[in-house]
């Protein structure tokens, strides 16, 4: 018997159809096995398993169905040409679950552990790891609150799990830059706030802004401060960048945006390269200026789904910022282009930004 | 065979022990059956059922999960001294649950249909609802959104549910003022976010706020505006009015609070005696100004929790402010003593607020 702090496997006996590479659909594919984890007061966290991929079963009060006490983190698992798997920077992840977790009250995790573990279940699932360029086993680590009572407090139970989704290239015909739609009357977060946190609440308060942005024809909103409905933000799921006459520009880390890790990584990537990337407030307004004064180069969204996504037109109050022309700027395209090789082994990776999964 | 457009009840064949009537924690006692019905883009809400109180079974990427798409209600029936059972306005709670729904982008229910599945609920249940003063059954509806998506996007499918928990007096040992905490770090709501929906991820992120607060000896915490920090907007899970030289104040419908259905009640009922109420934008300084002019007469929360909670103490920036002299004021009490004997049929319902379950 192994004790209620080891990691069980339990092997699935009835393995899945794996999808076809090229028409992969985001997130409804899971592979065989899931990574799960309770808490319990007295115990902490305990009984690490990894099992086959299964329904959850909970009470109808479990505290997650009332009160959203639950985080999650978002990344990936890359083939390289040579057939190996990587996992970039994942312990970024784990160290971003805990602090959203500090903000909603859960208990933290070992974050060593959890990527112990969760190298464990990718081992296990190295097949599902597509290979076609673009494509990756997306990772979803979460974590629920399973308390069955109606009080508004925090839970005394907790789930982890960890569920894995091959996904298809983000931009199945190629990158293309895309229409985005600054929003000044929806918000999404607010000083004091849980924006900086990854909590369920922050994404579905989203959805009445992004329908209207794409009944417009905008792919996605662009998220404006919750207090002056001036200063930007970050895009849906991802954080934004500018480039406006040789500078590189992103909102600076205010409490309300999250600190995203390809954002981190683009950061560091251009101070490796010796170009400066300026952190601070960056109004909606300065923007106009800029774009009416010609001085905008490119503007690009940065995170896990994408890497880089080109901004191809702005859409503010009526009034309609073209960025280059519609085309795919130099910057994107090289951080595109690195940032992807570097996670799929096709260049050095110098700054150990990779993690291999044996 | 039932039509999936009808109700279905399947009896429970094997009833629980019901708790003494003088110890029941709030909560986490429920009762022998469950109301359930889907949703599915094609079919609609369906099947409608009466079932045994059992666990639910989900996929783990359930979209409740990862992204909140969620909104809940809370209400009571309460034991009359004849043996009755009635109901407290339960049409404005799915009114609000509709009004939820919208700003989640989740489908409207059958309001009408929805009270009628309740009543024969309530109906099968109607030995659970306690008859001691002060208790009462308390009711959760929630919907939940259930397809198994990792996309961040509203569901095509949901559940919604109705729970039944009895629950013990709020104040066990008679009225109490409470001492609260006027919060001016964390915000719980901000114009153009979800404050005025009654959805999960508005409760959870309060949490750090009041953990901290009553560390400091405080009940709970009164939110300020999240634009300025400068408005009173409302109490955890309750409304706040004002007496000042005279006059009830509680802040306007703005937005970003919760519309209380107490509150609602609070109003008309005042003006039904004359009184009338100040709805408008009151900032915690004019509140300050008044505690030190010695105008402030009486502080109360309103909620169906407690009907009213009379608050003794305020507490801002380290400054202390006592409310008569930590004892229930005379509009407080007659507040609650009024409503609390609509609620079980104790005096007559002259303003028609309440349905009787037969
Ligand atoms: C709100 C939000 N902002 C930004 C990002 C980008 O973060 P990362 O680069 O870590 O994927 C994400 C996605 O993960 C997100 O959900
Ligand atoms: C945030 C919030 N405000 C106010 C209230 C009071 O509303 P009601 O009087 O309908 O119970 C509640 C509780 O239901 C609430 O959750």
């Amino acid at each position: 018997m192994v004790s209620t702090f080891e990691l069980e496997i339990v092997n699935s006996t009835n393995k899945k159809e794996k999808p076809s590479q090229d028409q992969v659909p985001f997130g409804t594919i899971f592979t065989d096995h899931m990574l799960t984890m309770e808490y319990s007061s007295d115990q902490g966290w305990h009984e690490p398993k990894i099992t086959p991929y299964a329904p959850i079963t909970l009470d109808p009060a479990a505290m997650i169905f009332h009160y959203g006490q639950t985080v999650f983190e978002g990344m990936k698992a890359y083939r390289t040409e040579d057939g190996r798997v990587l996992l970039f920077r994942p312990e970024k992840n784990f160290e971003r679950l805990n602090l959203s977790s500090e903000r909603l009250s859960i208990p933290p995790v070992d974050e060593k552990l959890m990527l112990e573990y969760l190298t464990k279940l990718i081992e296990l699932e190295k097949d599902w790891v597509p290979s076609t360029p673009g494509t990756s086993l997306y990772i979803r680590p979460f974590i629920i609150s399973t308390e069955a009572n109606l009080a508004v407090a925090p839970a005394q139970s907790y789930k982890f799990m960890v569920i894995l989704s091959p996904v298809g290239s983000y931009f199945p015909g190629g990158m293309k830059p895309v229409i985005i739609h600054v929003e000044d009357q929806f918000t999404r977060a607010v000083k004091g706030g849980t924006g900086m946190a990854k909590t369920a609440g922050n994404y579905s308060s989203g959805y009445q802004a992004q329908a209207q942005a794409k009944q417009a024809g905008n792919a996605d909103v662009l998220w404006l401060d919750g207090v002056e409905k001036k200063y930007i933000e970050e895009v849906g799921s991802m954080n934004i960048f500018f480039k406006i006459d040789g500078e590189v520009l992103t909102p600076e880390l205010n409490g309300s945006i999250l600190k995203g890790i390809t954002r981190t990584s683009i950061i560091e990537l251009l101070n490796s390269w010796g170009i400066p990337v300026t952190e601070r407030k960056i109004s909606i307004q300065e923007i106009y200026q800029a774009f009416a004064d010609g001085k905008i180069e490119e503007v690009f969204g940065t995170g896990t789904a994408a890497v880089i996504s080109p901004v191809g037109e702005l859409n503010w109050q009526g009034r309609k910022m073209v960025v280059n022309n519609h085309e795919i700027g130099e910057l994107s395209q090289k951080l595109y282009d690195t940032i992807t090789s570097i996670q799929t082994g096709k260049v050095e990776d110098a700054l150990g930004w990779t993690v291999e999964v044996k």
